[in-house]
């Protein structure tokens, strides 16, 4: 047989972009190596440039980047290092997108809107990338938007940890959903915990024309402990008048845990309302010390993220992490 | 200019599978014209066969069928019939899927598993669809898994005639989810008409291990005329256990309004039982008399599926049948 | 240089349909390993769902299914499969389709007529199929459909064994072909045994308008053993007037060797005429109890299945186990 | 509404490659128009340009070239032609390729060979080519290779009616299969003239090892007019020595009839042979007058290629052309 | 025929982002019509949402952006406004680009770079973009980028015809090219107006190390009138020293000409030194009050703009605008 | 863990188009190894065959031909052979194309020309290449057409180690750019060898119309060794137009030096003429005896090819061949 044979290799590389690079260097401190130098610019009409500092070629590589804001420039980061990876003959490029972008415009509510969920997964596939990694998705549909595969990851187990070592073996809690659309959600925590379920209806107050005021209540709060689950907090206003409800119910205390710490506008403001005990929620997003408050712990997602790389790299199993769920 | 100029034409023609030719034909009779006639046969080992009687030639195409059981055979049918229009020079291929198949598998609900509804969708682009038109997505995410437009048209506005027409200005309605993931579309009918709306939450009885028995209902329906709401109506299990728990609650009447009349099994025995007042579905897919029943009301899908394909034939708007909102 | 660096290893992962279990299992058995435990179910209204029982990532995954009747269904069981093969990562995709679906209808015979056998490569292709193995293909410009790499084997070395220990050094061997479009693998049977060959062609009797009645034999047959070859049986029409032309003109006997046992409506029946001495088949398709008979003989496929994905999975030839041919 | 509205139009136009533009004047002079005039180099290094003269915005662009020798040039500036109109907006491009290059690389004959039919097809449509029109494709699976519309026509009824008028209703005539390869096309002819079918069967001869030089027939030709037809004639081997078979059988004249002439190397000298008595084809391909001999009819294709261009630029029918065959 | 015919027609709709939508509505003007009502909004945490007032269906969509700073957000913006025209049925969709976003990003200078430039073609196209046209690109190779027709428009007679009105018949004009990638800009201009060319060479200082200091001017400048050309100005440091090195060769006058006005960072403060008699520039980027100044004469690029659109739109030529040069 | 486990290898090999078997052949020596064994051969009518001799199964392919002319039978002949190694399951394939062909067709000059470079990008993919390598593009632009990894190689420094020998510390050479369109090449040069640099300029006779004969030289010549770089060579025109230009200016000595030798039409004349002392050129392109004459120095490439190839299939870096700029 004419050629040249060599034993195959395979070369694990983090990269990351310039929203949050404090996650991946965290991820790779977990791994065990380090993200790999990357030279990163925005010139001043703001175009981004990007350029690896050492070979990729044949490498796995794993693009790391925090959908914060400002959003779309993050975007295009991370789409110009995909490219840039795929030029330079890497091997296998894995999107890691901890937060994913635009995942809330994941359909048509009204004609002649885009779906730009669908629109970012196909420019990811455009640019280069194999694959997707994701944390709690808003939609788990959104997996089917990308043609290929999605490691899509719950962040429940890093907050349930949390909650199962700080309340113990507590009688009186109760999982509450914020509103109709994330009753799924509340509903996998209260069968996790064994608690009873709280669910939180808007409606339309029969007395004021056109307004949602009301606030109904599902379920039994009073003198309870309250966990109110969300996947994301964006400006926090749901959430602000859910606690005011539950409070107004006769809740002991509120607590809340969400995966995504979107933060925008008034939330730090709004989620150090009286009525809110504590928020619970990962870094998947970075959470700068102006958003920081007392009643508010950010537990470290890196941990779940380096575990999934490693075990895609070693052709391991993502979903043995999650009991088959994922 | 060199070549020759001719004043351009445009020619709609209607296209059916064998699974509901009816239907087809019904909605032919709305547009004023006849379905194309087409030679369609299955061969003793299986494989399906079809060709048209007639040029489709720069045909704007609409190739109708209703994914009933045999859904696999019905899927195939169609793919083949758009693969001969591609190849025939059709123009512009619409798929014409009322129910959309394998809606339900639209996520990964554990590792390993398809997403059988983006598979369906790019099985149509493959063989050639430029577009698709449906009535009820399961999912409205699955409209981003077509890389095209995706007609999505709502059966609301014809059952709600129905009940305006039937219940005038009733009083005592009370818009009924049966469980917690359908929520919100009795949301939108309870605020069409202007009723309170209740919900059925299942949960596990702490008496019982390992078990859902139990059957909460949030909101007030004692002597209360009951309209349950949902997209589909599969084996009819949820439904039934929802009406009894209903009428145990002291519901005066409890009626069930669905799109789909999938009504597999032991569907049509279960949808006659004593607390079922009244069943009213539309024929997106065949309802054979065999299933039929007395207490049972089938509404045409064909006037609004007719009206949608000559909007799109005639460039005019679908958004605006349904107030902005497709 | 940074990252982390591992030897590669690849795996061999079997895969199988529910249309023929067992030419998996034999399959796995030559191959020394079993296949993966898969949870397949059909849904009460038809769909089909499928999930890995353990992790296919990085594997190199081979997709058993046997195209038999409900031939639909089979191929929609296999297209979901390779999806959810995708979506689970698995580095290479090999659909394995011993008898190709639609094979028969690889070309516009009229117009308006679909392609379906490259619609069935791009149904494959777009579930994430990398390849295709077939066993003699009905055309082999099939080959051409399909977007990579496609391994033809043929079944001749397999058949023509079998025959070789029975007929010995038999000198009256005559080689058929059954009518004018199989003469090209007839030609390569007698050829390979050394023996004469003849055509049987079928011609409009002058005497009876609009009928193919007369069956015109060239070459001579009286007094030989005849083996009539083909690539599939379906409704086994042409091969029992074919062998009572042959016995007609004074054959001694007639055998008849096939690839594919398709065995569809009256097959069974007609290949227990008495002009048929002998029929021998592989089973590339599965061939129920009710369908065999004492004159039939049926060849396992599965050893050259197995050689052949070994074959692919080392990086050997699969060229090399047919002279070249493959 | 906004936007401005117009009537719309379409318009035609017909390009030409280099290789034949005598071909392309005569079917425009049938269409009543003229080639559209484009500037067509080869540069010293062999590389070739084209640019159309005047504009093909939104033109539906019919893009001839015969595909002789030196046939890869000719491909390329066919490619090179249809990207050119592919940047230019032209709205629809039709290759039309009456003589398909490299039809007879249509498999893998062999372990590792290309498909080049299938190749060919890929890079039309890469290039931008929309659909493909030819003349006889060696194997219709051909039309299976492009993935969009072929419009596949026959020269049959060109030939015939020549043959029709010449030969009237002559009673001895035999329709001759020079090999086993064309019985289907010789089928066709002789259904269509109702006459008899005589195939001629090159065997090797057992006294002479590994040559095939004996060429039986099938049928009998004594004393007859034989008709022997082919879908091309490159060298002209297989057809002297057919001729020559038919003749020491007794023939009294033997006619030639192929629509693609090759005519490459000696084929010219062996069409002049005494064996036969007339060639007839027509010109998908140009014949040079060096090429030409007094026995051959050579019958203009372009009526045909104009006809055929004519229904599908106004969305005719071309399968009616030809009884539904096309 | 069954089906239903109509006359065809097609309708030409104007749509802008937000990034500068003077221009779109000035071109709406010179076509006579208006930019299609469009909802544009960003949310808290960065994402953009679009959505048409009215019906595109059918539509010929011209998708107006000016890719001023945040470039990358108006990127995003364009993106999900193609989207949003995909899905909504538009018949064909324009991007018009004017100043073609990370043009200068067209190659990799150096090892392990994106392309940028392909990228976004790229991205264009599979948001749906089916034609480009932009003014001036940077380098013309990149309208190979871009799957697809691309009209590239010019600037240089908007930019001409105020010269020549301006200049007369100025005996002393020189063209200056500000640096050696340009000079064929400048050699098109000064064979165009007749006039010497002039070219400045940076070189390094012999006796400084590492610099370029010096500025070697080719070609005569005393006393004369310098037109310096360029196609676009970003932080105008070249500019700037050009033009101080020709005065200090002589030059009696320094006029620049360029076609997109990037003026980022201390552009305005550098265009504005006594080495600069004027500034043409035209406005295919927004310039914001703060960035114009005395000597500075802007363009509107609308009218080129509108012309171009309405031969695209019309089927007629965009390529005898420019002489044959586009 | 179910399935057969194995240690990855990877296995190159080398195949040869027959434009230039020799450069293959030096590769394979550089490497160690052999090309492997093809049979290649055109039949009459001037269709390509090719088939490898030995399994190409798994193999990390490099597929070298030499673009020289007729270029497109080249062209024809590698896309052949790249299809063939798709089909033969070949897991990566480079397209070595050591002078790119077309690559000079990289824009549209004027309206209505095809990109042929971006033309051939994307046949080169569509047959199945995975990526490219070239040397010294004549756009660097070129990289961006090909939608893949592109090693862009430069035979600077095989050519600058020759003249670094031959002329040493040698202090009048000064390094000319043969007109302004190689300036930024020259300037390269000027800056390696710390010469200074002169450019060649082209304008036309103000005292005779329409004709470009004026050569200005910028920069000082007299004297001086002068070393004229280009990327290719063609026909020679405007290299010897140049040198002569030199020579009148007082040039002492003209050695000029070139990647590529085009050498059509009167090259190998013209580049013997007095004025040129020395031509310096790579074997990119054959050079056949013919074309050589006694001042001409050809440096072999295949060492450069067998490094950037040995990279690549190691994993290793080609940009540090460069110093970062490939």
């Amino acid at each position: 047989m004419s050629g040249i044979v060599n034993p195959g290799e395979k070369r694990l590389v983090l990269i990351s972009g310039r929203a949050y690079p404090e996650l991946a260097n965290e991820v790779a401190a977990e791994l065990g190596t380090e993200v790999l130098n990357t030279e990163s610019r925005t010139f001043a009409n703001g175009e981004i440039y990007a350029r690896f500092g050492e070979s990729v070629r044949g490498a796995d590589a794993f693009v790391i980047q925090s959908h914060t804001s400002p959003i779309n420039e993050w975007i295009m980061e991370q789409l110009i290092m995909v490219d840039a990876l795929k030029r330079a003959s890497a091997k296998r490029i894995t999107v890691v997108a901890p937060c994913f972008p635009y995942a809330r415009q994941d359909k048509k509510g009204r004609g002649r809107e885009p779906i730009s969920a669908r629109l970012v997964s196909d420019l990811f596939k455009t640019a280069g990338a194999d694959r997707i990694m994701s944390v709690d998705l808003h939609a788990s549909q959104i997996q089917g938007f990308f043609d290929g595969p999605v490691d899509h990851l719950f962040a429940m187990p890093v907050l349930m940890k949390y909650f199962q070592q700080k309340f113990g073996d507590v009688d009186n809690l109760t999982v509450v959903s914020p509103d109709m659309g994330r009753v799924r959600v509340a509903d996998r925590w209260a069968d996790q915990l064994g608690s009873p379920l709280a669910i939180i209806h808007k409606r339309r107050d029969p007395k004021v024309a056109n307004e949602v005021t009301v606030h109904d209540i599902v379920g039994s709060v009073k003198g309870r402990t309250c966990l109110m689950v969300d996947d994301l907090i964006d400006t926090g206003g749901t959430i602000k008048k859910a606690a005011e409800a539950l409070k107004a119910q006769g809740a002991e205390r509120v607590v809340v845990a969400a995966t995504h710490a979107v933060f925008s506008g008034p939330a730090t403001e709004r989620l150090q309302c009286e009525a809110i005990d504590e928020v619970v929620v990962t870094d998947t997003l970075p959470i700068p010390e102006e958003s920081r408050f007392p009643t508010l712990t950010v537990l470290p997602i890196a941990p779940l993220l380096a575990r999934a790389i490693h075990e895609v790299f070693q052709d391991g199993s993502v979903t043995s992490m999650f009991d088959g769920a994922a």
